[in-house]
């Protein structure tokens, strides 16, 4: 096989390794495989590139558009995943492996794109929470809006994940609608690439909006504004040289950074051997000591277990690790490849010497250990190395020294609280698990390990069939976590989507407030419907379009009729003396879903047209009672519009019932599927 | 008046200036008025009391509990305001300045304990956003938990705003359940002194909750981990040297930094001279200028009007500065007192000539100006100067020497993208206005500028009478801003006190989920209830308790019936050819609100009982259609409790309703207030 020269894509141009490429090697053979980087790449015109064009492209897109794109770039990866496949072997991946990393990573984007279209508008602007009434009258409010960083994201990814690590920031920061420089690490950056040519390829991405660097990123920091942002993945050294650049501090460049972590995994006091927990726990363990050969930043390095049974956790993983085939990944019976490098194997065993000096080695011999279909001397392989720590509390460098491969130490707890204690002591993990079948437990190191962990994982003999692993971050939760893990977040859904969003706090009038969010606020101007509303379709009724109906008298007999045909008998609307004696009722009132079915009898227009059907109802909140004697008015404004599918789209209606005195009864909002035209 | 000795609360002790004290001047006279500061701190102490005393104390408490405290922490410093005014004149504030920051601070810990009781649980895990359904079953889910930081707040504050400044930040701090230490800044530390020793001798807060650093820090920065948090206010410069500090770096601790801002106000294309959009904008600017001597964050430095009105702008507000008294706080008829000190008075003169350079000064000079009731010799007083800038394309220093003192610059634009160009160029701001009746302006500016600016403030004749301010940030709201801002958030109700606290994923069954969060998760378990939950207490009630109900038939007759007596006779209800059109329903259908009446009807208990009322009702959605001959049962769950007042408490709880073959055909959450006992 040829050497792969591996190019970068820089301001619409495919640019060759040059001056400064480096090297990256075959993780299974210890070859060197191909050569990145160049030092010569325009870094100023990358940047321009990337916001004069990629960004007001995106930006002129819809949050549902982008959603779109983002399916669509997913499919379009799906259907070339053999490739990224076969390629991927050659960083010392299983087809396992191949699972968390390419069908990982392309889940990833199809879970932003349901995002945006189930969560964002279908708009430029997204509202953050509820308009805030700050003023007696309601005419000067305030409000948080979200709009895209008019910058770049630059995203530095790390070796193990070529693929999902670029795509689980791509997702959000396209949704956001800011385009992206990926910047992933050497050693894989062959298998980035060709994801990123095949995004290329496809034609989904408007011009500008991903650029690709293989080798270094220059001075490309040093030219970052506020409208930028860094996206970092890797060790917490580098980290720590990246966010110290006096550039990015002087301009506050939002940086964020997932890095080292100690993550912990407590086996629950309740867990006993014998029980499918302690089964579940030694499975879960050895998963994450094996999967990527450990060189996942969320792999179990602790393995925290009640001190009694410590002994049996070592001799369970133990035999469990023993049948666990090391060597050529392409082959269907390896359950654990190589490391990605020679370089990386080293460092492994550097740190794994470290904590070797607080902890016996219980399994695995770095220098005696099968590897089959390959040349063990040669690739970048290891066996899973066990240690046992006797001394936790005393211990330190069990605490803060990560070995990015096949690594774990168990350690014994007293109490649970100890435990908590210890998982604690990584000083800021990713994740923590725990193997529990007591709810308490749970509650307990949630309250005090939370503050510690960017996510707390939970399984028991309920879960475990449809539980995702230990070791995976989802693109719904929020990844990351503090202290020693780098403090960042990502993914988490719409939340990920906000770090390329700049969130800003608007005030003004109703209608200054409706034009800007294009969703219409109380308050604002009413605007006349030309004809009844539902006779008009989706795509000519306008945000504030109001229809006024009523008055209906609501009778003593109606509210008699209504409780005896519903069986509703509650006393307040039965009984003047009871209702009287309630601290909310005058004396008999109306029931509330009387209210909400005469106001229904009140606005609906009864032919068929464009209004399909009634699917939901938000926000219900009953002011005032309403007694016999009372008229009800009814005022329904069109809130806001959302395009759901080809053929109709959500209506959400603003509905205030008033009585005649014009005292607000009820307030809620009314959700309709509309067909686009009348 | 003897010279003032301002001590610390260090770790349960006042420690009175020592080595490295350091003092402050009377604004008003230019003489010493007190020594501060003290070398010899025990830093180390001062942590260890708020982590082992004031942070314990503090996470024993709910949610609820710290907001009552925070409540009455507001009404004991409001009862005691006025030696707080007293004391603050000699900061060169008038009594309208004492509103903004003495008042100001007052409300701001008044909405955040209407907030925490409001919009938090009570409890002590905060649950953000929704359960996440991410399996086929739902028996793994995810959600997202806030639990309060185990460490401590560290408050860095500016001069300007000595008792606001402070508050802002304790709010959030205290209401998450976080001890705080605050280092005021040394000029007005003697007014943050009274008012911290204020709220320690009210006996209202746990032991180490609250510190207080008269002079330097020390090496307390250098001290800190990811479970503590440092919120700064200051100038760009002081914050470059904090968060550059490499311990903050390496550990990833928390800095919140708001920092120089160049702020704009836009003079909308529509709001021309006779409008009373001009006239607001005039009025705007004037105060924003002087207020506090303009010596605010949020002030307009920079003033962006058309070209045409550029003349009819400096015009308008030079008359108005003219007749704007300057001199001794404390007199009544001043309109602008001192700058807080002569160092300060000297600095804006050199900022003031830096902008000079670029612009022509249209109004005040700092040599010739009437001081009254005070010598304008000896205190810290300036005239506001008004500059005019005839190219802000060209200029630079104008866009980003922030003059802290009465100091603006008025400059043209040529269309509004040029004025939203020109807001830009500030690199980031707390706060642009933009007065305009026209809701399109708004709109624009908003997409434009969105992403460059922590608030923008609309403003118009139908908001002005209610309007807050440009220069007022509320607790509602977010404060902060991008890039030269500081890249920060504060406040914003809610969103501010995440700040303390840390947001961790979870994933596990839903028994876990709801034993975590104390709120119910569909898919767990359910408590069978001893009797019909509605005759059970509020106190009596489980999280889950369940009812089941039901079978009740659906008939035509009753689908009939309750569209002639309801009026909503909808062609999907009463015509099977035309609802059979309707590509959601298979023929005719009932009513969603005849499902929602007929549940009432099966699941309330008619008699007098804890349940006092149905107060609202969430997320319902209609699932699956139904149509007569379907059986209807229902299930009530109570999924979350909050005790409300003195008498009732809130009781929410999920409703199912399903058909006969146990498809769900409608979901929702139900609200109802019930007595604590039965």
């Amino acid at each position: 096989m040829s050497l792969l020269e591996i190019k970068s894509y820089a301001a619409g141009q495919w640019v060759a390794p040059g001056t400064g490429a480096r090297s990256f090697e075959n993780a299974v053979t210890g070859e060197v495989l191909g050569h990145a980087g160049n030092d010569a790449l325009d870094v100023e015109a990358m940047l321009a590139f990337a916001r004069d064009k990629g960004g007001p492209a995106l930006r002129a897109m819809t949050f549902h558009q982008r959603a779109k794109m983002l399916k669509a770039l997913a499919q379009y990866l799906s259907q070339h995943k053999q490739a990224l496949y076969d390629l991927s072997f050659n960083t010392g991946a299983t087809a396992r492996d191949h699972g968390l990393d390419i069908d990982g990573g392309i889940a990833t984007l199809f879970v932003f794109a349901s995002k945006g279209r189930r969560e964002m508008p279908d708009g430029h602007v997204y509202l953050d929470g509820d308009v805030e009434q700050m003023s007696r009258s309601g005419q000067f409010l305030g409000h948080h809006i979200c709009t895209p960083l008019q910058g770049v994201a630059v995203h530095i990814n790390a070796f193990n994940f070529p693929v999902w690590g670029m795509l689980e920031k791509l997702g959000p920061t396209l949704l956001a609608g800011v385009p992206a420089i990926v910047k992933p690490a050497t050693a894989t950056c062959y298998v980035t690439e060709l994801a990123v040519r095949l995004m290329l390829e496809s034609g989904l991405l408007p011009e500008g909006a991903l650029q690709f660097v293989a080798g270094g990123l220059g001075d490309m920091l040093d030219r970052l504004t506020c409208q930028d942002a860094v996206s970092f993945t890797g060790s917490a050294d580098t980290a720590l040289k990246l966010r110290s650049n006096p550039h990015l501090l002087r301009e506050s460049v939002r940086f964020v950074a997932e890095q080292d972590s100690l993550n912990a995994s407590i086996l629950g006091p309740d867990a006993e051997p014998g029980t499918p927990e302690f089964d579940l726990f030694v499975k879960e363990v050895h998963r994450e000591m094996t999967v990527k050969a450990g060189q996942k930043c969320t792999a179990i390095r602790r393995i925290i277990a009640p001190e009694a049974h410590v002994p049996a956790v070592i001799e369970a993983l133990s035999a469990r690790l023993a049948k666990t085939p090391i060597g050529d990944p392409r082959a269907e019976a390896t359950r654990m490849g190589a490391l990605v490098s020679n370089g990386q194997k080293r460092d492994v065993l550097e740190k794994a010497a470290v904590i070797g000096a607080e902890a016996e080695r219980v399994f695995g011999d770095p220098d005696a250990f099968e590897v089959h279909g390959a040349d063990g001397a040669k690739g970048a392989f290891l066996p899973p190395m066990l240690f046992h720590c006797a001394d936790p509390d005393k211990a330190e460098r069990i605490h803060d020294t990560e070995a990015f491969g096949p690594v774990s130490t168990v350690m014994g707890y007293r109490d649970l609280g100890h435990a908590v204690q210890i998982a604690n002591r990584g000083g800021g993990s990713l994740v923590a698990s725990v193997i529990t079948h007591d709810p308490a437990v749970a509650r307990e190191v949630a309250l005090g390990a939370g503050a510690f962990h960017g996510r707390l994982y939970f399984n028991d003999r309920n879960s475990m069939k449809e539980s995702t692993g230990h070791g995976s971050p989802m693109p719904h939760l929020v990844h990351g976590g503090p202290g020693r893990a780098g403090g960042g977040e990502e993914m988490g859904g719409v939340r990920g989507v906000m770090h390329y969003m700049q969130r800003t706090s608007i005030q003004g009038s109703p209608d200054m407030l409706s034009a800007i969010g294009n969703r219409w606020v109380p308050g604002a101007a009413e605007v006349e419907a030309p004809a009844h509303p539902f006779t008009r379709g989706f795509d000519d009724l306008a945000i504030g379009e109001t229809l006024h109906a009523g008055p209906r008298e609501i009778t003593l007999a109606d509210i008699e009729h209504f409780a005896e045909f519903t069986g509703d008998t509650f006393y307040a609307h039965m009984d003047e003396e009871a209702a009287a004696r309630n601290p909310f009722f005058p004396g008999r009132v109306a029931h509330g879903y009387l209210l909400l079915s005469f106001a229904a009898g009140m606005f609906v227009e009864p032919n068929e047209g464009p209004v399909l059907a009634n699917t939901g109802l938000d926000g219900l909140r009953f002011m005032k009672p309403v007694v016999a004697g009372d008229a009800l008015n009814v005022r329904l404004t069109v809130k806001q519009k959302t395009r759901r599918t080809d053929d109709y789209g959500e209506v959400r209606w603003h509905v205030t019932l008033t009585n005649q005195d014009g005292e607000k009864v009820a307030e809620y909002e009314l959700l309709t599927m509309n067909a686009y035209s009348a």
